[in-house]
């Protein structure tokens, strides 16, 4: 959870103190080998080179018309300023690129947009949810992608350029950013599911155990949907930006797509208001089933007290010392007063358990 | 329960990972015979036709000038892409027909609209909502309708076609949308109509039974509710763009007819607010049913213990071994005692029968 | 309440599967003769007729410049059609006056508007809340109102018409409407006004007496506001459009009024909203009160096991069997066990009472 | 409270069934002498006038140019009239100057712009919030002020005005109309101060005390600030329409002033806000505080069954009858008992004592 | 506490009674020297001079294109009297930088806009939120700030513009206002991450102990969050003001700059709203743990109860005096019922320990 808190708020404390547009990676220090893949495509042909060294890119010419740059790992920084003065990027996107606390957003700057976008993961063993920035540069024939560290996620789009003759093979880069954003949103609705899956299991255990861990995972639940919303509404902006505001960016016919993402957006969202909605409907079950137990308990105990104390009380009254009580020298007097008792002890118990207040 | 959830999020489980574009049918399969039956309708006539196989359709003329193509079952593929190529749908067009988990919308193309609505069935018995996407796209002169089963609804439509002289008859494709919108929003008021019904009983149960079962049926109707809402909203905001931003392919004289269908949208979303108000109503009766209960239980056992131990007192008393009790040797020591116990008993029951304490 | 509930959603349950614009009634079937009533007046003179056949009006010629024609009952069919035949309405509009379950809205037609009011009545022994349906068409110089029975509400405005020389005789339909919505709208202050006073009254009690009857008469209460809320809201928005985009039927001076009742309208809201705050905190105070006497009844008890526990264990004490127990020997031992118990009893009476634990 | 409800609702019970525009004064009917003051006041001077008959205003003749009119007191209908009449207000104007329970606005007429706002008065004995309409016709050149009573908010404003060199003295009547709206805001200020501080006193009682006097207050609390939020959110609306709508009936110098007030006003209402929070949190810690009672009441009684239980066993058990019972007959039996029993109870109260259960 | 209260509201309460224009200082007066420093800074190099009379700055010359005058303390109205003649601020402008009270605005004056910023300070030990207000006039080459006392968060950003080079020396005055709106903003995300790390602590606590002090905490963290709220909310509408509605003030580089501080503000008021939610959680832990505590101290007293009653019952009858009771007579029956009542003790013991019912 410390973690969850951290990415909540802790958006710049190392930073603090600095002049904007210096750059220092916010994010966790990751040790895996930082790496630069940079993929060629178009009409023409498909080419994929790793750079593992910021010199191996200097003296390299590109052959394809469209390019694809995708930087896993966020500490070589100048790896970083390099891409940077390449691609004429301005300090600030620089700066959010790196660090990695950002809410998605998209930014116009002259001849490039920048685009923030969380990848969502969900460990459902440690009931934790985390999210990645994905910084996203869109120009006129170049995609820049910078992660925290490999994920696989665009593997199958790699592939996809790969073979060719597939649309995003053939379309621009707007198509491509589409695809990685499409992929992005895929990811929620798996999270949403399970989400929805644990609610249905805890709606079954709600009412039959009242225990306060029931009442810790519904919270924390809560916080999960807290997280997956805070970085849902931004991105429905984001993509609503880009389909509505960025004609010059985008094709017609990609606009088409990004629509839909943008409906699959909504459609997500809208899922977790309901979702939201039903976890309030299981408080309510909870503290209903709480407030149930104490009436069984205080049943219980009523029952007890109601069968027992008329038994005593008739026990007590004759151990009274009166002399003169004629019960007592009565030859089946104690076995009458015993079966009095059982009786008695038998037509309440009867009672209640017909009343259904013995559980 | 799982039905609707998996509904709920499950948009496109089967297809993450599959590239944008691709036919695949998500909905649950249908193993009933596919069938495309298409009416051909104007001032001249009617002609109904029904498909079976694609072949069937290739060497088709129509005769009368307006067509409505209605397909039942969407695993067919072949005959929806085929479909496609004939009217010339986009492919995000057929992608979104088979993706049956849609949300209502609507999307214009280049000569055409699509209209994604969803067909609510509300199951009395078991308590459970369901809804089927359907697809519909109108063209200048023609309406195409996608639905998962055939489910009766629009029969009585084709009945109004084929008698002829009817207003959906000699009006164009647009009065025939505006008929099918019509036949979708009436299912609602019946659905919502039986939720208000549902929620009357439970008005009546609430307050004598305070049980965790009558929860239950709280939080199973707020999900009814809640998929209620998810159902009209976006129809709602569908209703409102064909009948403001879509002046091309709706006549004026159809708009009026639009606008009647949105006021019954808003009317339906109204109830359901005014439902929900009702049902937090509810459950505020309930939490106070179940503390009335526990107070009633109390009380009980309250007046069980000041009955009994007065009386245990007194018999304790006697029970004492002092030398000196004088009352002890009394003639009629023990009956008076005896006496005493049962006026006070019977004062104590009388005091708390006029107190109300005893149910 | 079934009632209350059949007009909150039963909105055409009866139409269901009849084409659009299919004329039937569906509020409640009265059997009071149905009344159409012309009324001419002007600057010349005024003048009344009654019909209550269809005949009569046939050759009917107007004499005044303004017409209002009252149609009380809606069962008369034939006379609708005769009605909407003759001013040219559309058949939607006969179908929306027909169909009494509509919200307030206002539709624009060419030459006329049709505008739906909801005349409000409070029942305030039975405390049911009902609303009827008023239709008004307004044209350049007539006004038709529909209503399903009579109710006096607008004999004042017919008076004033006679009389001449008021506001509304030397106006023209446009004033004639004003008049009509002040006058639907000055019967919700009235109701307002009894909602707040039972609140008072409910305020009282509730700290009192903590029982589910008060709950109920809340709950009914909040079912009450809801009917109110769900008439008045789009009222508001008749009367905004009425007044900001209707320049051509409403007249400069006219619309400064209209203005008035608009505003009167928002007055009505706020008040709503304000009644439904603090009906809500009632249920704050009645879910304490129940909290408070769940803590008296407890405190009772435990005022009662702490004077009667002790007591019994004295007694119980002396009712040992030991040999050798020289209390029991004693002359006062007896009296003295016993003064020591009462001056116990009295003791914790006294302490209890100072600590106000006994109510 | 009666009287805050009245003004509720009581918008106009008196006038429902009058013509609109008949003059009726609807406030309560207060016995003090009506008064007009009539003020002059520019550059070359200051002149105040008081009538107090209406003929006495027939001759008059203004020698300075700015005209402040205030009228104390609102029964002398013919004096309205001939004020409407000379200032050539339209009568919807004298109708809600009338109707003292307007919500604020602003409304625009050919020549002049009139305006409601509230005077708000706290009553911090009987804590009973009130509040006074004061209506405003600004016009070219003159200031007209109806007011129900004096309350001498705006004595200083005109010691100001008589002085002379002061800023409202050599600025136009629209720098006038600025003053007293900002007197009214300031008026607010202290009000929600004085709710502030009770509602820090509660904070300090409300843990320790949880009975229902307390909730009360936190009623008549919420009620308050209802009140106020009604007075003011309207309020917002006014200032906002004349500083942006307003450019012909206010200078742009003035309307820099009228910002000022429009941001206190804002600033009001998010205090407002702030302290609804607060109260909302005040009724949780009393909820809280309430359980908490329960909870020690319950401990309470736990303790002294605890502790009486086992005692009353042991002394039953030697009161038992066998035969052969060898402690009974011990010298030292039972001193050894009562021991037995001194020690269990000191142990017990100890281990209660060490677990706080003891108060 | 009460401090922040009296900044909740207490917006002008010394203030009022005096006309518009008055220079009161409304602040709590502080002792400090007030203290002027002027720092004229450019391409050419920067200069730093430190005023502590008003005559030292009667005949200064600026040698550098941009100044920046900062001046600690508030109650030398004199020397604020001449800096407005000097730089031509408006009446309300000097006004508001007095009253200290003012929420976050932007006020647009003909040649500079007036800039009101929150200084946000948190006490961690007092648990005790505390805001400063800076007023910042931007003007075409001149940034005034005015702050109640030195704060030391400004001291960095001085050393910056000495050093010369970087970006703040180099560019205008409408980069400064960014860097030093950038610290404010700064502030604020440490404020927030001390917040959610008390929350944090609380959830770990809330379940264990349901003690009032907690729900104290719970209220004093919701009131911090208020006070963060009113702060950060109208400093949005700042930022958006200036980054949007400023284009002459602001060159287009700098708007990138603020672009990026207006996401800062967006990401912390989000953050606001989860921690929010998380508290409203909070609540509920509580709550459900205050109501199982309940249940613990009920099932307690049932155990004890279920547990003494029968022996007790047992023990009794045994004590009863009859003539035939055989068992008395046993030679082992004493110690037979002893060993009877031990077992069934025991017996009820294991039970209960297997229930879990006790702890």
């Amino acid at each position: 959870m410390s973690r969850n808190k951290h990415r909540l708020v802790g958006h710049n404390s190392k930073k603090a103190g600095l002049p904007p547009g210096s750059l220092v990676h916010v994010g966790e220090i990751k040790t895996s080998e930082p790496l630069a893949t940079l993929i060629e495509y178009g009409h023409d042909g498909y080419r994929e080179t790793c750079f593992t060294s910021l010199e191996q890119g200097r003296g390299f010419q590109p052959q394809h018309p469209n390019l694809w740059l995708n930087i896993h790992g966020l500490h070589n920084i100048p790896l970083l300023e390099e891409v940077g003065r390449r691609f004429g990027l301005h300090p600030l996107v620089l700066e959010d690129i790196l660090n990695t606390g950002q809410r998605p957003k998209v930014d116009v700057y002259d001849g490039y947009s920048y685009i923030v976008a969380r990848l969502i993961h969900f460990d459902n063993d440690r009931r934790c949810l985390s999210s990645e920035q994905i910084s996203i540069v869109l120009g006129r024939n170049f995609v820049l992608t910078f992660q925290e560290k490999p994920t696989g996620t665009f593997t199958e789009l790699r592939e996809r350029l790969k073979v060719g003759g597939t649309q995003v093979a053939s379309s621009g880069p707007d198509y491509l950013v589409y695809s990685l954003l499409d992929k992005v949103i895929d990811r929620y609705f798996k999270v949403v599911e399970d989400i929805g899956e644990e609610i249905e299991l805890l709606e079954d255990e709600v009412s039959v155990k009242a225990q306060t861990s029931v009442l810790t995972r519904i919270h924390s639940l809560r916080q999960e949907m807290l997280g997956l919303k805070r970085a849902l509404w931004p991105m429905r902006e984001v993509l609503n930006t880009l389909q509505r505001d960025e004609p010059d960016l985008f094709s017609k016919e990609t606009q088409l797509y990004l629509r839909d993402v943008y409906d699959h957006t909504i459609h997500l969202i809208e899922s977790l208001e309901t979702l939201r909605d039903l976890i309030a409907g299981l408080l309510d079950i909870f503290m209903s089933a709480q407030g149930h137990r104490l009436n069984l308990e205080m049943r219980f105990l009523t029952v007890i007290t109601t069968i027992f104390m008329p038994l005593t009380l008739i026990s007590s009254i004759y151990g009274m010392n009166f002399e003169f009580m004629p019960e007592l020298h009565w030859r089946w007097g104690y076995f009458g007063v015993l079966a009095l008792m059982a009786f008695l002890a038998a037509a309440m118990g009867i009672f209640f358990w017909r009343k259904k207040w013995l559980r």
